[in-house]
């Protein structure tokens, strides 16, 4: 993917003229580097935990419940990569010229609520999956004292959310929009997960009928984009006072086409990138996922090559697995992935350009470097 | 509990000053019977699932979980008794003169909201305790194409309720408050979810220091009298305008009593109720459940006594449930109860007529009526 990061993405923008009050691009030299936004955005984090304690301290009957959620919040919710949670922080930066530090610390209590929705779902998906680990330690349900009380952990993380709105936003015109938000993200990213669960079938049990495209995307866009792309961009841009139907919808159409890229490309990763720097071996052959790859593949293989891919995919066995490799292989799909990546990446640029309207597109350029820059 | 029922309700409370608009006493005439009540409710369900439909009209490619969706509704949400969400409509009739068409509709949707608040979290309850069967059917995770999915389907059905406020009720002055209100007692219950599974041990493991009438007491007020008392109560005064803190910290803190001796009734039906009325049979002592009887003979039994009650509690043998019934017998645990029943009708009595302030007394003896007359 070295090509794509090569690629002089700000040259092909034409500059754009802007409506709202937004920060300029020679505020750039103002804007933290990563690692310096991570570390601000990390200490907000125990002030949400202080907060969770309050809890117990208020009501001293409940400081056992307080006392476990901690440790459930402490556990699932800051070891991830938070570049959902950041992203509500750059954006902001993109949105108002000289944030207040005031701002800033809403824009990342903001960014804290999209971690916690993951986190959310995250600790729910594990149970729903039966997988075993996450983010490099074992899945909170494994835990020998938890089990099956993680279900009710998984609601109280998503509850977190909206008691620390309840605390920070209140007295904000945009609280009942950012709640709104919230809830209505939920609902979407609650039906892309029964689409995909109800597409999933039961281990070794095939059904290819089911792998389309057009199913492929629809999961791709509920269960993932809303709450990855729009959401954080969404939250940002209601702090800036920016809530317009059209404005809002403009970004969506932007953020759910990277979010599906963004899918495509892990999808990718499972099956041709390197286990030593994504961090994992793949497995979406062997669990049967509707990944990109078998989808595409099912589109362009001949019938002999499906009755291969249905006689090895799904199975967890390595000598099946290579099977289905090799068809990949002999359809070229990396070929075919390359082309897709190219023309993706075109198409979004495009799409940036002509239909960003007064938004900034920076707002979108740097969420896209993120994603065509990422070998993991 | 006849000697109960046949107590004269009315004839212990006094008239009081009515600050609010609100209905007088001679419109009782003009409240419909339960029944009739209950049949306008159920009318407004199908409704819902129109409403729920319409999202897979408006976004094709979800039809495939909306149709889920339905039948995740269709089982779990509308074979309860309905009595907390008949009561949001209850209490607003005893709070507005003359009631609107329109106003009684959005009651009725407020009083399904706590309905589907409630399936969300018996859905998950189920899976957490491992139940088999819920209100006469199997549980909603039973079904055999189901099973796990079921959390998502919780997820759900919490999401319902948003969707039906940001429909029904948006344009309200009291939107925000009743959006708050819901998120805050889906807090309040998750906590009381998690004081009672961090109590209860695995089977056959016994810790009665665990056991005290304090813990009893919160796990109480924490895991179900908020939603069943207090929310359907606190919704129908929202919607009469009435959202002060005072008048809601009176109907809380003599709902939450009520909710309390619900419990105990609950708790002692378990044991002594007939099953052919209660319609089940009791397993409290099985299970080792936190209940009021397990509780108040620790209190006051012998060493021998919790000795015998230690070595047969939470054992899945009929011999030991008939032994720590021996135990119940001797310490005359219903005598304790009926003493019990009778000091808390009163306390509550007490309590309404005492602290009720400008609420009308009527809306907590309906209330009271109900439980105390309850024989299931």
């Amino acid at each position: 993917m070295s090509c794509i990061a090569s690629l002089p993405l700000q040259s092909l923008l034409v500059p754009h003229p802007k409506k709202f009050k937004m920060a300029q691009n020679g505020s750039d030299a103002k804007r933290p580097k990563l690692a310096d936004e991570l570390a601000m955005f990390d200490e907000v984090f125990p002030m949400l935990m202080n907060d969770l304690e309050k809890h117990g301290v208020r009501d001293p009957e409940t400081s056992g419940a307080v006392a476990w959620f901690k440790r459930a919040a402490l556990y699932n919710v800051p070891h991830g990569k938070k570049n959902r949670g950041i992203s509500v922080v750059q954006t902001y930066r993109h949105l108002v010229e000289d944030p207040t530090e005031e701002n800033l610390k809403i824009a990342r209590v903001l960014g804290w609520g999209v971690e916690f929705l993951q986190a959310y779902f995250l600790v729910a998906d594990d149970i729903m999956d039966q997988s075993i680990t996450r983010r490099g330690q074992p899945c909170w349900y494994k835990q020998e004292d938890v089990s099956l009380t993680a279900i009710n952990d998984s609601f109280f993380l998503e509850s977190t959310i909206y008691q620390m709105l309840k605390k920070y936003i209140r007295e904000q015109p945009y609280y009942v929009n950012v709640l709104e938000l919230f809830l209505e993200v939920n609902y979407q990213t609650v039906t892309g997960q029964c689409l995909d669960m109800t597409t999933a079938l039961p281990e070794g049990n095939v059904d290819f009928t089911q792998f389309t495209m057009e199913r492929y995307s629809a999961i791709v866009k509920w269960k993932t984009a809303f709450y990855s792309f729009y959401l954080p961009v969404a939250l940002a841009m209601h702090m800036a006072g920016i809530s317009d139907d059209d404005s809002h919808s403009r970004a969506k159409n932007i953020l759910l086409q990277m979010g599906h890229f963004f899918q495509v490309q892990d999808d990718y990763l499972d099956c041709y990138g390197k286990p030593e720097v994504i961090g994992k071996i793949g497995t979406d052959i062997e669990d049967n996922k509707c990944g990109w790859l078998i989808v595409k593949a099912l589109e362009i293989a001949s019938k002999e090559q499906i009755e291969i891919l249905k006689a090895n995919y799904a199975r967890k066995d390595e000598l099946c697995v290579q099977k289905v490799k090799a068809v990949y292989k002999e359809l070229d799909l990396e070929g075919v992935y390359r082309k897709y990546e190219d023309d993706s990446y075109r198409d979004l640029i495009k799409l940036i350009n002509e239909t960003s309207g007064n938004l900034p597109k920076d707002i979108f350029i740097d969420f896209a470097k993120k994603i065509f820059k990422r070998e993991k």
